[in-house]
């Protein structure tokens, strides 16, 4: 069993999580193994102004 | 002390989690023995279209 | 559906931890009202030099 | 490398969150000695009415 | 960018994990269209004492 | 309150984890006003075989 937590950046349409939880489940039991009955994905949408790297904002990039 | 991470479909209404913070912090203080000033609970309402088993959207089942 | 993560200090028998999930799983079913078999639990288990209140290390209090 | 998650109250603006992330990354930099380009920080804007400690939702205090 | 975090059981060997970080990595960017060097992967290994569903530890089934 | 999660590689000596949770909570202190007493930080620490950047782990750069 396999719990996957993806946090991106907030602007994905319902039919682009659709195709990201799908390839990642397919690609999870190709090489994990694992069950996909037994895999969750979550996806946490964060937006630009809480995401950083050195220390700067992505919105203000 | 404990930090618990509550991932749950997004819905409930604010009497709902307070019934959910109080029955998790019940069971953790008589199973776990914590002290309840140590137990923080945070909910991360998640929606339908950002959490999938085996591959699929909880918004296309 | 929901996935539960649990942040507490490492030192729980297995038998201690087998009383928490049960109970936390029991206080989720009666108080939010989810599905028994859709409730994952994981816990990690944090050692004292790992965890820190009020920028105080757990294992120098 | 490092992936700092902060779960912290809603509400705060963007200023104060760029203020944030560059005081968390120079402490991480002197601290730890990462590198910055090898640091990511995400934050989790959690309503009151989805924290609780002791049991009680923050939006009740 | 994303950062994905994977809870599993623990016992993958290093081949196996790099096999796993490499195929969701692709799968993030074919269907995300991440860059790849924006997506960090960590690997929670959880002993499945400390993994439950429906309430039992994955160590009792 | 804050809850703050590190992920960083494994290996660093608890006089270092000491001097991380004490800069980062005083940057917390200062940049978001929050109370030291109100702000835990858990630590998870990482092995490089569990850790990858663009489908690469870190054990094998």
């Amino acid at each position: 069993m396999a719990v996957i937590l993806i946090n991106m950046w907030e602007g994905r349409t319902e039919d682009q999580k659709r195709k990201i939880v799908k390839a990642v489940t397919d690609a999870m039991v190709e090489s994990a193994g694992v069950n996909p009955e037994g895999l969750t994905i979550i996806i946490h949408d964060i937006p630009k102004d809480s995401w950083a790297r050195a220390g700067i904002l992505a919105s203000d990039r």
